[in-house]
This record gives C-alpha cells, structure tokens and sequence, in this order.
C-alpha cells in the first residue's frame, strides 16, 4: 500500500460521532486522512481528532470522494441513502443505525464474536448492530462458544443517550423539574409536571420507567425488540435462535444494563462460566456481590469492556444462567463497535484480515 | 357476634403503617376498635384513622388484649419476635415482613389468588408476600388458572421506597445532589458526588439502577431473589415451579415495574389472555403502546390494581407470554393486601369465609 489509509466520519456532529472522534484520538492511529462530514449547516464548524482541529465537510457525493472507510453515525433514513452513495465512490461503509439488519448481503459485525462475517459485504457495506444488543452481546458470544447458546429472555435497563442528544437534554430538565419536590406519589403527578416535555420519549423518564421505545410493530412487539432478537441470531449465527426481548428506558444518563437469562445445549458449571467471561476479551467479570461487586451504569459509563455481574446457575435447569451485564451505549454500544469493525477492515493487525478486494489498503 | 372486630396495626408510624391507616380509612369500615401499636418512642404520638385521630400504644404483650387481628407492618426482626406474642394474646397476626417465609404452617395468601390458605392457620399467624411477588401474582394466578402456569422468568425494577422511608430520602437527596450537573457521564462520578451517602443501597440510585439487594444467599442469589420464587410457589401452590429472578433497584420513588416471561402448560391466544387480565379481580389491563397505552409507575403509583401491559405471545414459544407489570409497592405491594387478608378473616363478606375457630367474630 501507498498510505495510510484515509476514514470518513459521517455525522460527525452527533452524540455518536462525537464518541467515535474521542475514541480515534484515544486509539493507536493507524489512519492517513481523518475527513469529517455532517449536515450542510454543521459545515465549517471545526472539531478536535487527534489533537488537531478539522473542518466539517458538507455531506454529498463528492464528500466520499478518496475516502477508503466511512463510518456512519447517522440517523436510518440518512444512512439507507447516503451508504450506497459513499459505497459507489468506493469506500467501505460501517453503519451503526440498522438500516440495512434486513439486508442478508450487508453483514452484521461485533470484532470479538465474528470478525470472519466481515470477508464477504457484496454491497460494500457493513452493519454494526444496536446498542441493547451491543451490551451483551460479546458476553453472550464467548459463553456459546462453549455451550452452544439454545434460548435468550432478556429485559432491558436503557439509558436516555440511546435517544441521542434530545434524550439527555430531556432527562436531565426532568432531574431538574422534579429534585426538591415530593414528585412520584401521585397518580399522574409526574406527568402533569413534566407537561408536553417528553422529548423523544412517550412519558416521563424521571424517576420513571418506562416500558416502551417505538416505533410499533406487528402483535405488540417494538422495532427495537424486534432488532435485539433479530441482531442477536445474525451475529451468532443461530437464524432459529428463540429470543424474548422487553426493552424498557429507566432514567440513567449513559450506559445499557441488562437481564439476561440464557438457556445452553448442555449444562453449564459456574465456575466454567465465570472462566470464559474472566478471560474473554472485551469483558470485565466483576462478580461479588458479598463484598459489593456488581456493574451498575455509574461505574461502566466511559468505559469499553462488556461487564458483567450477577452470575448464577439457574436454580431449577442446570443448562441455564442468569447475568446482569452492563456497557456504555455510546462506546461498545455505537462508536466503538464501528470503530473496531473499522480497524479490521483497514489491516490484518486489528484481526481477521478482511480479504483483499480492494488494492491500496491493507485487508481491505 | 357481639360487635365488630378490634384491629390492631403495628408498626404504624412506619412507612408501610402509614399506608395501613390511609387504606383502612378508605376502605368500607368494618372494624371495631383500630388500636395503633409501635415502638416505645413514638407512643403518645397522635395519627389519623377514618377521620378521627388515635393515640399510639407502645408495643407490649398487654397492647394486644381484645385484639382480634394485629396487621404487622415491621420489620422482619420484629415480627418474628412480637407475631407470636400477638398470636397467644388471641389476636390473628397478618405479617408482611416474610419472617415466617419458609414456616410451612403459616399461610402466605394473595385473596385474589389463593384466599382458600387462610383455612389452616395452626399458629395463628397469616403471612402476606413481598412487594416483587404481590406486583405480578394476581395477574399471574388469573393467567395459572387457565394455562398452568410452567416455568417463570422474571426481571424487577423496584423502587426506593421498597427499603422504608430511609430509601426514599436517600433518593431525594442523591437527586437533588445531580440534579442540573453534568454528572453520570464518567465512571464513577456519580459514587464520587453522593459519597457515604448511599442509605439503604449499595450504590448510587439517582441516575443508576443497582442489581443488588442484599443480604446474599449461597450461589449469588440474593434472599430477595429465593424469596420471590419460594413466595411464587407457595401462593400457586407449585412446589416445583422453576422461577429465575433477577432483582434490580430503579430510581422511582413508589411502585414497582418486573417484566415477566411466563411459559404455560399448554398454548395461549393472546386474545384469550388478554380476557382473563381483563376481566380478573384486581387486575387493570392498559395495553396499546401504538396508541401511548401501558403501564408506567407515574401513572400507577397511588392506586390498588396490578397494571399490565405489554402483553403478547413469545415469537418463538407459542406457550410462553411475555408482559410488563406495576404495581404501587407501598398498597398492593404491602398495606393493602394485609388489609384484604384482614377483612377476609373478620368475615365472609370480604370474600371466602376463613373458618369459624374462634368465636365472637364472623370468620375468625
């Protein structure tokens, strides 16, 4: 190869492009051009990678134009029409919205599960899934390694910067509306405070939960829970894997946490299990909870790994555990996934070399 | 019968006590005497009940002579002291504290479920279930008696005021400490600004949701956890139920949310689960999320039923269900059952009569 090779960060502006500029800056830079690309009215605005200062470039197709690797951190709607574009000017598009979970020919990638699905992307694209399932999935992975994974039921502990910036901003006038008062007694007492200001969330998040994340889909499910089993069986390779998925949004400003109850093909020894996570990369086993060892958002935010708590053998099937795991949505669970996915698409260091269809650029 | 039943409450200044005297001076009045019974430093202290206001008796064994049925809102340290006590006075305790969980010769009862138990009371004790198992049972045992139920998993978001006032007022104050800060975006910034200052919790709560509540159990299970699947098994009346819970405290003042996956014995329609949780006693189905219709705990707070929502069938179990609950913690979950159990006791008016082992009292 000529260079290094030059990445693009499509929706640089954002809550999720903004994750994946600190990560590049934090990471070992194996990149030549670091190009930023937003809306037209971000353009001209200037933003720190790697210590220096870059202009936002407008997006379009010339945008693309050189560029090897993109990585979208951008609505559906933006990336399902920007991708195919930067994907004709010949870079290699990494999306995190899943806009394209239905398409067979875009593979759905996670760097510690199954970095081999990156070999064939007919389309030039490829597929960082969402961040419910991004915070088990590493996890879950490295335990059907061993025990070949038989059924999922999981419930979901979501953070408001799953909604992006709108849902922080909205949490956090709610924290303020709602501290010093004697709120969340009543009967509709939130929501009468909380009026119209429910910003990207059916109803109120302070000290609230609430079970719900649109849009809706057939027979009661969520598009979100819908993706959670749906990611969850491509990534793993297990298309008839049973996944029981409720996602519901608890008022917590950065990290996943979730419930996970898995069934395995053959019974499973605890401390087996606790070996696997202990050494499996990407995972933190922080497991005691005597001596007050367990994950929770507080502690996780702002970090990479998978954590992982609450391990137990069910008590009434020897096949199946219990976890608790928690991840930074915006890290593992969005801009550090594709960032990874795009490391091993840039050469053979980062993994598993990602073929060679592409002269100039190593491993792509 | 000679006149109407004396009830006493114990614990009454107490969190739980409070909502006893709130409910019984709502409720239809069928007592006697209601004699309010608590610790030595509060006796003398004047409280509310149906309007008119009672002195508190300092607890002794003479406080429960004439005493027909005590309700015990106390903890779990005193009422395994002081029910037994109450019961050789003569009075019928109904505890809430789970003292007597794993007493086989004490009936846990849930009247919409299992009233039938309060025929057999050989130590005169009735015990009522924690506030995790009493937020999903009654929709559960209406869904059992028609599937059989099979095998359960379920997921808890319970709120701050499950751990007593002390739990709410560390709530309030952690919120008031974050509240128009930039705080839960770096590990360990939030443990940082709340300090010692945790209350009854391991961690943080404001912003965070905590997988723990002690004490620990062998295994990694907490008594929280074996106490909502023992109570499960024993209100259905399945010994053998695999139950799998997971405990996890969400920052809501009041009422607690679980997801649950209930497989049954046979295949369900949700159209016909869906008429069993609508026409079931104590039961509120709210269940069109499309339409900005299910369950929150601002909206379910201050009120008696089970809320359900959420309901569909598993995509991948045509015997399983899949549904979102809450339930006011502090009513349903505590006071308010112990006080249905009491009006079933004192006659048959409140629902199947108990027995008639002790005269001067319908029911008793």
């Amino acid at each position: 190869m000529t260079g290094r090779p030059t990445l693009a960060v499509v929706g640089a502006t954002g809550a999720v492009g903004t994750v994946m500029l600190r990560i590049l800056s934090e990471r070992a830079d194996i990149w030549g051009e670091i190009r930023l690309i937003a809306s037209a009215r971000s353009a001209g605005r200037k933003l720190t990678v790697r210590g220096a200062q870059v202009e936002v470039t407008a997006l379009s197709e010339d945008a693309f134009d050189g560029a090897d690797i993109a990585l979208f951190g951008v609505p559906g709607e933006v990336a399902a029409a920007w991708a195919p574009v930067a994907a004709a000017r010949g870079a290699v598009v990494v999306d995190g919205s899943g806009a394209f979970l239905a398409d067979a020919d875009v593979p759905l990638v996670v760097p510690e599960v199954n970095p081999h699905a990156l070999r064939s992307r007919p389309r030039g694209i490829v597929a960082s899934p969402g961040s419910a399932t991004l915070t088990m999935i590493v996890a879950l992975g490295a335990l059907h390694a061993e025990y070949g994974l038989r059924e999922l039921v999981v419930s979901s502990y979501e953070a408001a910067s799953g909604a992006g910036r709108a849902g922080v901003d909205t949490l956090r006038a709610q924290l303020a509306l709602v501290a010093g008062t004697e709120l969340g007694t009543q009967p509709g007492d939130l929501r009468r405070a909380v009026g119209d200001a429910t910003g990207p969330f059916p109803e109120p998040v302070a000290l609230n939960v609430v079970p719900w994340a649109g849009p809706p889909r057939a027979d009661g499910w969520s598009a979100r829970e819908l993706a959670v089993r749906e990611e969850t069986r491509k990534v793993l390779g297990l298309a008839a894997l049973p996944v029981a998925v409720t996602c519901v949004q608890v008022p917590v400003v950065t990290t996943h946490s979730l419930t996970v109850h898995a069934r395995f093909q053959r019974e499973v020894a605890v401390d087996g299990a606790r070996e696997i996570l202990a050494t499996a990369p990407g995972v933190v086993l922080c497991d005691d909870p005597a001596a007050g060892e367990f994950p929770t958002p507080a502690d996780v935010v702002g970090t990479d790994p998978t954590w992982v708590g609450r391990l137990r053998r069910a008590l009434d099937d020897p096949a199946a555990l219990e976890f608790f795991v928690c991840g930074d949505n915006l890290r593992k669970g969005a801009a550090l996934n594709c960032v990874q996915i795009a490391e091993l698409l840039a050469g053979p260091a980062g993994g598993e070399p990602a073929g060679a269809d592409r002269p100039g650029v190593t491993g792509l």
